[in-house]
């Protein structure tokens, strides 16, 4: 009597018990990678010495880097193409959309598990599939053919019975969720749709809530394979693909809780927090200067298709900027097709191109203080690229009514005031399937003979060394207690444009905390590299693993600290940093800058998982310490990273 | 017997002969602004003190700064909307579309005149217009009733015969004229297209002639209205403003040229200058990494459909990124209304909104040393946004012929090759007409009430203090000969989001000649002011007001060089700077930074145009300057400059 994600686990499980907090590894069959964080995926698989994916399917999407502002974004799509050419990955132009409905639309299938190097990937959770958004090394490591490991989340079962009402839509339910739970509530949880209230929502609507389940900070969302699915499939011109995945009759679940449908309102996420959710009654009047349709988290032909039928024969407010995103281009031809892009156009709608755009802050940032409504799943402070903007998040029918007056309002007022029906869409049947702007893998022969086309903003990797048996080194920075990842690798537009460029990268790495240690780092790096140590939850936050890489390339050997956040941790040991922990916390305050600390004997001192002596050569003083990785941790550790581990295997 | 042109100028005469090389005097019609110049005139309009605008009709667009990577372009677009109501101008959204075909849609008409911050404003002459490009300034000046002063063109008489042969198209005309004369070919010239060969050309071929005419160095370019006109007029639901103007029989030009249209063939501007034409043959097999289709210069539904038809049931390179930039909604609509739109997207171009975009290099930029063909009027090193790219300019039959085939490569070979006839378009004889994005002027009492919103990156213009009678202050820059207006006020991404901004623009003034300079001015900005030396030519170059106004802004009063170039130096006096000459050039050598020079009874002295004594305190030395300013302008220096004279005026 298992339900979906027990059934979804249990039959990927390579290794571990499937009790909640323990370690699993899981087979992958699936991967996706965008461009801002595929660009390192690439290097790894080139620094693994992969030949070909050993998944069943790896796609490399284009969505986020679209603006073009200069050559490094037109060099990353080269450098990403001539990858999935070299190592046999379907590549999406830049064009053919969004990665998640893409990915959805072409390649998703009930039954398969998929890791991508994006957060929004539990979206594909809509088709009865395990798909868990991971960093960039993860990713690629399945693309070797390697498991995911991870501990085994409860299953948080939601009950959906009833209907939605008029005026209302997908965005509403997950919005729901998020008023009651905030944006940890799925902490180390999946959410396993079930109950009657399924049969009214389409695989796309499903998409919408799974996708937007990240911002619980679930580990992923699971829906059956119902007929829903066996629909969409259908027209995407993949019934084959069809298998039915549905809960056994009596599944149980870890938590449990309901939603009514039939009571759901139309609801927004106030800035600047997903998980800041009123009814949009609630805040009604508000003026609008923006409104934005689009993005991964407004995916399906009717999310767009109902805001053209609120537009059309209407004009929108001439103090709105209304910006229609459509997800995929095979979205913007159905809506084409059936006259919607017409309709928007008319309106006063600016048509964008397919793409993530300003739900990732790449452009259609607001004036500041000026409220901004988007169908998208983040507002963040900041996110939209405007640093004091005011960014709300609804439904598409909530969109539309404030491209209409201008003001935000509850679309059930709007429709009584303009005499408005709920629009009847009559959406195609089938999809305008075509893949003009996917280009096919390589066959293996045509495959091993193209080289990787790289500008001169994509570097390769750094070399990885094994770990020295003896490490003399001085300690470059002694930081504090909750040094995050952005405090390690900081991210906006002066530094992502280098996401591919890890010497560049490097150059911005700690500079918010002290901009003398990128210069300092180099003086050392080609000879004893250096350490840091650091306080409390160290490396907290955003799992980039560039917070690793940078500092490793710069000649990071290890870090000693009071204690570590897990998954940068985890990046630690990927790159080969050794993460030490202090037996003896007030040994802290005993280690100032510059000082000189050696460790002898290491290797086997690691192998063992034995405390360590280190001495402080400056100081003249010795402390102890020791880590907690696991086996294949410190293997990956001896070897320099688990890249070089993993190349001298193969 | 006069041309179009003599009959333009005539009838908008003010003061003034109409002999080549004499100022005359013209009164203007219409005016355009767009939005990377059109900030600054705004707050001119405010410095004036305008009440509402005093031409018959004036619209300013926002269509360059379209990416919104920050809050300023958005805060530019709320402050040019709420400017536009202040003071009386029809505003185009963002994603209307581009300027020149847009205001020749909607508000061109035969016989007016027209001023445009824009170089290719010239474009309005395909209706039988004159249209000039100048500084934001006289735009302002314009803006307020004032007529145009400029020195009395040639007439310079294209005579057209014949008809093109298939696959060719009113891009290679303009680039038969390159090819021919180069990029100076028609300095102190207008352009005036007659001859039987017109009869096959429609209103927007001409807009394409016109617009690139701009290339040649020309003043302006006009047509004739003529039947061609009329029929444009009638699309676009205007056949009110129709009035044929066409040359007296017998009508003789400055200079006579002629085009056989039957002999013209595919032609490309190679990188990187619009006069470095080849035919299309000669460089055919390169390859190609990217098309754009779009801007000012490929304006018409034809230019779209073309490249549609051509497309239709084929599907572009993978390895080619096929942008296309639908130059105004009006065109989007059409397109999307004929299924254009439909076979673009399916034959996996991606679809833009509506813009200059790429054209200013705002987005769409290539890979280093990649090619890219563009439909676009300029390809000037660097402007795509890539520093060294490789940008070619050509028809949309070459540009679409290219996305198929991934090379460059004529048209009339593909078709052969492909067994391909030459598409007959099947366009509306009426367009899409719809004012949505357009939002009209306010009722002059509703205007009056407006407020301008300025967010924190629009500045208001610096206070101009008239001349005082005594100047005593420090030279800060003692520089070379032909210093350039980008040496005094440099372009590129980092400086242009801040042309609304003169206090922050102002930071980057002559940083490429010495970086300290700002911080020095500002030291004296409060009291004495400054003084720059220059040699011969200062301020030649781009025609940019910023050169004069921001230094301005950090309190330059004077520059003494031997020799100025004649738009900066029209510039300075506009903004109340003193423009002055070394009455012996060897007095240059005898000044150095930091001296402090003395000028007493300046203001009588100016007046009068007589020599005036400069005392070197510094040096205890005297040396004599001049000036040879014009009437008008010394009173515009002795006010502070043309905005405070006009103010004391009103």
């Amino acid at each position: 009597m298992e339900s979906v994600a027990q059934k979804l686990i249990r039959s990927h499980l390579v290794s571990g018990e499937m009790t909640p907090g323990a370690e699993i590894g899981l087979r992958i069959d699936q991967t996706l990678t965008q461009d801002a964080t595929g660009t390192l995926v690439m290097q790894e698989l080139e620094a693994l010495g992969l030949d070909r994916v050993r998944t069943e399917l790896s796609a490399q999407y284009v969505d986020h880097n679209l603006l073009q502002t200069d050559e490094k974004n037109a060099e990353d799509h080269e450098f990403l193409l001539s990858g999935s050419r070299r190592y046999g990955l379907w590549f999406s132009k830049p064009g053919n959309g969004v990665s998640h409905p893409t990915h959805m639309q072409r390649f998703g299938r009930p039954g398969a598990s998929m890791v991508g190097s994006d957060s929004h990937t539990p979206a594909a959770g809509s088709l009865g599939m395990l798909a868990i958004g991971v960093g960039g090394l993860e990713v690629a490591l399945a693309i070797a053919g390697e498991p995911l490991y991870l501990r085994m989340p409860q299953i948080w079962g939601v009950e959906l019975v009833g209907e939605l009402p008029a005026w209302c839509s997908a965005k509403d339910v997950i919005l729901e969720l998020l008023r009651r739970h905030g944006v940890k509530g799925g902490l180390n949880r999946i959410l396993e749709f079930h109950g009657p209230g399924l049969d009214t929502l389409t695989a796309m609507d499903r998409h919408v809530i799974a996708n937007m389940g990240a911002e619980l900070g679930a580990t992923t969302t699971v829906f059956p394979a119902d007929n829903a699915v066996r629909e969409f499939l259908r027209s995407e011109d993949r019934p084959y693909d069809y298998i039915e995945l549905l809960a056994d009759p009596g599944a149980t679940y870890d938590i449990d809780e309901q939603i009514d449908l039939a009571t759901i309102e139309p609801l927004i996420a106030k800035p600047s927090s997903p998980g800041d959710v009123v009814t949009v009654r609630e805040v009604a009047g508000e003026p609008v200067a923006q409104v934005v349709v689009g993005s991964s988290a407004n995916p399906g032909l009717r999310d767009f298709a109902i805001v053209a039928a609120m537009l059309t024969g209407r004009q929108t407010s001439p103090e709105v900027s209304v910006d229609i995103n459509p997800t995929s281009r095979e979205i913007l031809e159905d809506l084409t097709r059936m006259g919607a892009t017409f309709e928007l156009i008319r309106s006063g709608a600016r048509i964008h191109q397919s793409g993530c755009m300003g739900c990732i802050g790449m452009g259609q940032a607001p004036a500041v203080g000026r409220n901004s409504l988007r169908t998208m799943p983040r507002n963040f402070p900041g996110r939209s690229g405007t640093d004091e903007d005011s960014v709300w998040l609804c439904s598409p029918e909530t969109a539309a009514a404030a491209a209409l007056t201008g003001t935000i309002i509850d679309p059930r007022d709007l429709a009584e005031q303009l005499g408005l029906d709920l629009p009847v869409l009559d959406l195609p049947a089938h999809a305008s399937v075509n893949t003009a702007m996917l280009v096919a893998p390589l066959p293996k022969d045509e495959a091993a003979q193209v080289a990787l086309v790289k500008g001169p903003n994509v570097s390769g990797l750094p070399d990885f060394a094994p770990l020295a048996d003896t490490l003399e080194a001085p300690v470059l920075l002694v930081v504090g207690d909750n040094i995050s990842t952005d405090d390690i690798s900081p991210a906006g537009a002066r530094a992502l444009p280098f996401r591919s460029n890890i010497p560049k990268l490097a150059e911005f790495t700690f500079t918010r905390v002290d901009e003398t240690y990128p210069a300092r780092a180099a003086e050392h790096r080609a000879d004893t590299g250096h350490l840091i140590v650091g306080g409390e939850n160290y490396g907290q936050g955003s799992s980039r693993e560039h917070a690793a890489i940078a500092p490793r390339y710069l000649g990071l050997r290890a870090v000693i600290a009071k204690s570590f956040a897990r998954i940068h941790w985890q990046n630690l040991a990927n790159f080969g940093i050794l993460a030490l922990e202090f037996v003896d916390p007030e040994d802290y305050n005993g280690i100032e800058r510059d000082d000189v600390l050696r460790m002898d004997g290491l290797r086997a001192a690691v192998a063992s998982g034995s405390e360590l002596a280190v001495r402080n050569v400056t100081k003249e003083t010795k402390i102890a310490v020791r880590h907690t990785l696991s086996d294949r941790q410190v293997r990956a550790v001896l070897a320099g990273g688990v890249i070089p581990m993993l190349a001298a295997q193969r």
